[in-house]
Order: structure tokens, then C-alpha cells, then sequence
């Protein structure tokens, strides 16, 4: 039988990253690829006790809760959003959800239509992409430096497209491991005003934090909780399998989300929210994460020497402040697609910068990730990939 | 500001049945509206182990996953499935979600576009119906007796409105309970391979199944892998804080609908994938779910026999051969909606009957569930209720 399926299927397509990463997990190869926590540093003992208090708490535990989610693992979040400068909202204002890539998907079944414009950052996050084309909204790149969105090109672009939304990762971005600067945000944020824009902060990574005397403000904490909507995770800074993450924003926008999100699946796990709810109640995140951010940061500057060490033609990139990534461009008319294979053949695996991009991207860009690998790791796959990146510029030269 | 909506939202709302939940669980009331299972009855011991289970078995199993779920898990559903006739599929063709509402979802981001039609019971599950609207997809009900949906109206309304998809509870439905004969089931599947329509069978009840000499196959069992979804969920058999339910159906709507979920949630909650795994492989669940037959049948029996002791005038019911609901008509000219209030108020609480149709409803019919409250409390809230009722006919008579 011939299936007749929805217009908005021709979007979806299984992501490059998860090709990959089928491939890598198979093999014996060193993966930059990916964006796992490493999971050495779960922690383990933490989430088993949390559970445990679960369990202890009842049977009731185990039974269906309201679409929001457990309330006191929200009052909770509220706490800790408010040390990051996001306050005057209410549990009320808060909707958990299946990791934040859920936020995104409801937030984009509730405000978008065909056709409907959203602008993002270029290269920005791949699995956002494919979640505003899955609702068909047609997404419009801007142009961007270190510091965030180029103001020109951004207000052009506003008062050209009309944007429903602005989305953006301003705190140790994905793909571009960079850090927005305050005055941009504020800009952006002042643009939306102007322009009746709501902006999607995207924040999965702003408590992997290298350089703590730097404080970066989200946007949504100089907001007065009308125009953006902050998003967040525990994937990173506790385990990814809970699959909670949580969005804070304007009430008329929370309450539609979370009716959308009763039709969806009624609620996310409801044991994972309350094991959260422990462990942030009685476990040491804050001293757990200031951990993984001295392990993240040391395989951080260990990947940066080690692409140091190799003087690549042409290379640029700019040193990640925080997160997991670090983005670098190779000499031009490199192709990283094409070179990622001989890559694997040597044992050694990254993500191609392309599809980050709206629209044709850079063709010699990659994105590494260096939280999942040991040092070891690092030290030998940056060797076997500064050897194939070098080849390959060679034959690069000999074809011109 | 004032936020721009998708059109979509329009047919995004609260339901009664969770605006009456939120009121009763404040409340002293006796409530026989909810869709819950009994907590008492949770294995939390089984549960308790499981999550043992995973933990021990290391730090990897608090890592991101594949989109489909855990693989052992989809292994077990494979078999578990067998025993109920639904084979010829490999754990490829099964996707675990957020409970069996998720897997209707995605089912209905991939096949509709906006007005294309879906043909289903009337009445039916009020939160597919949610989610059908919530993809504009248009939803016609087809007649139906206590033996499954008219043949001469489904075929006539077929024809006449080529639907993309038959929705079915075939199997102690929501919320009518009633059971379709195979004869039914066959003919549906008969029609839907003329007309080139596919089937989803929505399957929460099943295994809550009074009569053991009676078998009801699935229509997914009848099919040879090519016209029907059918999806289930551990939230009434084992416990609803795992939200987790699978679809099993074609290869290709099964890989699109796993595509749509990478960019819905990128996985469900591992953890209660892989508890589950232990559950169903170390846990007698077959025998835990026996149990809860006996416990839901006895309930469901008092509630039949303080309904026949109340020889309330013009009642008509079918009396449940499983899952969670009683279904019941009193007389022509009452309004369970308008009677609501007063029934709360007295100290008992029901869904009315109306929400559950497409288009005008019977004002008439309301729905009971049998397996949350104890046998005392089933007994108490039928005095209640059946007061309510003859007090509310006697005004109805008086008013006439």
C-alpha cells in the first residue's frame, strides 16, 4: 500500500548527526561527533538516592500528575532561574517537558503556521531546524560575528520577513561554541519590543561556565516577561535519560503550551521529575557541575593545544567559553562532508559544519565536541584528524 | 503584546475531564471521572527492583539513546505481542513514546494535512479527537451498535469522504467499554484494504480483559502488516509515572513517525524503558495484571449491581467486559452536563457523555470508571449518585 502522508513529512529526514553516530557507535572510533555528556561523570549515586526517595514517598508517586509537571521540581526551577537574573514568574509559568528539544516542538506547534518566518543565528542548532520545518515555517538566517547577530542585518531582516520569532542559543552556542555580548542581547531584545517579536532563548549549556568572574545574563533575565521564553535542560548538567527539561515564559504563551502538550502525551515522566526535584533539594548540583566544568574545560584546552600543535593551513575558530563544542573553519575550498569518511576509515569522527546552516553553508567548517572523550582520546583522535585535515589540503592543492 | 497564534490553536483546549479532575482532587468528593488505575494496586516492588536493576547495570544507562527506544524493551513487546496474535513484525517496526497519547500524536503530524479526514467511533476518545483537531484534520463519526461501527454507514461514509484514517478503540473502548465482534473487526479491515485507508487501533485496555474464555483478537492481528497501526501502553497494566506506550505497524510509517519524534523529543525517558525491561523479563506482570482483573472486576460488578438497585427509569448500559469504564443512558431529556455541579456538590464526581462525540452528543450519557475507587467508596458514590439522578429526573418531569 501507498502511503499518503502529510505535506510537512518532506522535511523530515533522519539528521547527518544521527547517521553518524549510528555509524561511530559500531566502530572503534574516537567521536568528537556527537553531544553527549560524558557519563564517567554521572552522577550516579545522587540520582539512585533521589529515586529512592521517590519510591519511599508513596505509591502515589507512580501515578498520572497534571500536563505542567510535579510542582514542587518547578518551584525549584523558579529558584534557580532567579540566580541567573530570570525572575517574576511563577510555577505557573513554568512547563516541563521531554528534554528542551519538547519546548522547541511545542512552542512551534503553537505559534506557527505555513510560511511563517523565523529567523536564527547561521549555523545555528540542527535539530531546531528540523523542528520549524516539520510546522513548515520558513527559516531566514542572520548574519552574526563573535559578539551574536550583526544589528544591521538583523533589524533589515526584521522589517523585511516580519518574523513571528527570533530563535536563538546565546550562551555557548550550538554549533559555534560562542558567547553572545550583553549589548547584543539587549539589542536583540529591544528589536523584538520594537517589532513585536517573541524571542526563543535556547539555553541548554549556560551552566557549563568556564570562566566564572564573566557573568552572562540570559536574555530572558532582562526581559520584563513578555518577549521571550527562556528554555533549559538537565541533560548536560545531570543525565540525559530523564529527559527533562523545562520552559519559562509569558502565562497566555506557557497556558497554550501546556494545552498543546495534554494533547501531545498528557505529561512527561513524572518519575524523573520528582527524582530532579530530590536531587536538586539534596544533592550538590551546583558542586556537581563546577566538577564537569573543570573536566570539561581542561579536554577544552587540551583539543585547543593540540590544534595548536598542528598549525592547519588557514584554520579559524574562536576559543568556546563554556558548552561542549568548539567550532573551527579549515582553509578554504576544504570540504568537510566529503572528508569525513577517510576520517572514520582513520579512526577518528566529527560533525560537518553544512547542515547547521540555513540555506548553503560553509563546506569547511566542523563542529567537535569535547566533553565525551578522555583525554587520551582527545590527544590521539586531534593527532589522527590534524593528519587527514592536512592530506586532504594537500590533495586539495595538487587538484588545483 | 499581543502574541500571533497558529491557526491550529483554535481547536486547543482544556478538557472537561481535566477541569473536572483538577476540582475533584481538591475536593472531598468520590470520583468516578477520571481515567486512573489504582494506586494501591502498583507493583511497587517490581518497580523498586527494576530501577535497581538499571542502575547496577552502569553509568551508560543514564546516556541518550536512540530515537526508536530501548531496543531489549521493543525485543520483549515483540513476543508479548505474538501471544496476542500481532506478528510478521521485528523490534524495527516498534517505536516506544511518551504513552500511547504521544504515539497517536505522531501518527497525526506525519498523515495529516489541514481537512483531510478521519473517520472514528461516536463517541470515541475525547483526547485523539483533541489531537486530530490540534493537526486540523476534520473528524466524522460513524454509527455504531454494541458489535463495532455499522458496516453500511462506514462503507457509505468511506466512499463518500475518502478518509486518510479509521481511529478504533475496538477493545473495551473509551468510553462506550464495549468490545467489537470479529466479525466487525474483520470487515473493517476488509474495507480499509479496498479503499486504501489505514486503521488505528488503539489498544490501552486490552489486557484489562474480565472473561479469559473469550478471545478478542486485534485487528492489527488480522492484518498482514500493511494497513494498520496499532499502539498500546504499560499505564494501565503496569504504572502511568513511566509514560511509556509503543506503536507497532508498517516499516515506513513507523521510520517517518520515528523522524518525527527525533524532532519532537529526540527519545522518551530510558530509564523507565529499561525498568520496564526488567519488569516484563523478572516480574510476573501476567500475573500482577490477573490480579488486577479480580480487583477491577469485583469493583465493576458493585457498580452494576448498585446501579440495577437503583431502578433508575429509562437506563440503558452495556455491561463493560474489561478495561476501566461503565458507560450509561438515562433517560431521554436529562443533561449530565447541567447535572454535573449537583453531582460534585452531593460528593460525587463523573465525566458527562457529550464531550466524547463528534458534533452534538447524547446530553444524556456519562461515563464511570470502576477501577479507582475502593468497593465502600463505589458504594457510597452510587447512593450518591443515583440520588442525584432520580432527583434530577423528578425535576426534569416537573418542568415538562
Amino acid at each position: 500500500m501507498k502511503y499518503a502522508f502529510a505535506k510537512r513529512v518532506r522535511h523530515l529526514q533522519s539528521s547527518a548527526v544521527r547517521e553518524i553516530l549510528k555509524v561511530v557507535s559500531e566502530g572503534n572510533v574516537i567521536s568528537f561527533a556527537g553531544g553527549l555528556p560524558d557519563e564517567d561523570l554521572f552522577p550516579m549515586e545522587g540520582i539512585k538516592e533521589a529515586f529512592e526517595k521517590v519510591f519511599s514517598s508513596g505509591k502515589k508517586s507512580l501515578q498520572y500528575i497534571e500536563t505542567e509537571g510535579y510542582r514542587p521540581l518547578r518551584e525549584i526551577l523558579i529558584e534557580r532561574m532567579k540566580k541567573k537574573g530570570i525572575s517574576g514568574y511563577s510555577a505557573d509559568e513554568v512547563l516541563l517537558t521531554t528534554g528542551s528539544q519538547q519546548a522547541i516542538d511545542l512552542f512551534s506547534k503553537v505559534f506557527f503556521n505555513p510560511g511563517d518566518i523565523v529567523l536564527t543565528e547561521n549555523p545555528t542548532y540542527l535539530a531546531a531546524l528540523q523542528v520549524f520545518e516539520s510546522y513548515e515555517a520558513h527559516v531566514i538566517g542572520v548574519e552574526s560575528d563573535e559578539y551574536g547577530m550583526l544589528p544591521d542585518d538583523l533589524e533589515a531582516k526584521i522589517k523585511r520577513y516580519r518574523p513571528k520569532c527570533i530563535y536563538v542559543v546565546p550562551t555557548f552556542s550550538n554549533p559555534a561554541g560562542k558567547v553572545w555580548s550583553l549589548e547584543r542581547r539587549r539589542l536583540l531584545l529591544k528589536l523584538a519590543q520594537k517589532y513585536h517579536v517573541v524571542i526563543f532563548e535556547d539555553d541548554p549549556y549556560g551552566d557549563i561556565h568556564f570562566h566564572k568572574d564573566e557573568q552572562y545574563w540570559p536574555i530572558a533575565a532582562l526581559d520584563e516577561g513578555t518577549h521571550v521564553l527562556y528554555t533549559s535542560t538537565f541533560s548536560k548538567t545531570a543525565v540525559p535519560a530523564l529527559r527533562t527539561g523545562w520552559i519559562v515564559g509569558p502565562h497566555q504563551i506557557i497556558r497554550i503550551m501546556s494545552q498543546a502538550k495534554q494533547a501531545n502525551d498528557l505529561h512527561s515522566n513524572s518519575l524523573a521529575q520528582q527524582a530532579l526535584y530530590y536531587l536538586c533539594r539534596d544533592f550538590d548540583l551546583d558542586g556537581h557541575i563546577d566538577k564537569l566544568i573543570d573536566v570539561y574545560y581542561a579536554r577544552m584546552t587540551m583539543m585547543l593545544n593540540e590544534l595548536e600543535k598542528a598549525n592547519l593551513p588557514g584554520l579559524s575558530y574562536v576559543v568556546p567559553k563554556g558548552g561542549m563544542f568548539f567550532w573551527i573553519e579549515l582553509e578554504e575550498g576544504m570540504n568537510t562532508t566529503e572528508m569525513l569518511p577517510k576520517a572514520v576509515k582513520k579512526g577518528v569522527a566529527y560533525v560537518p559544519g553544512a547542515p547547521f546552516y540555513v540555506g548553503r553553508g560553509k563546506e569547511n567548517a566542523l563542529r567537535l565536541n569535547f566533553t565525551h572523550s578522555t583525554p587520551e582520546k582527545i590527544q590521539k583522535g586531534m593527532a589522527l584528524l590534524t593528519a587527514v585535515v592536512k592530506e586532504e589540503s594537500r590533495d586539495c592543492k595538487l587538484l588545483e
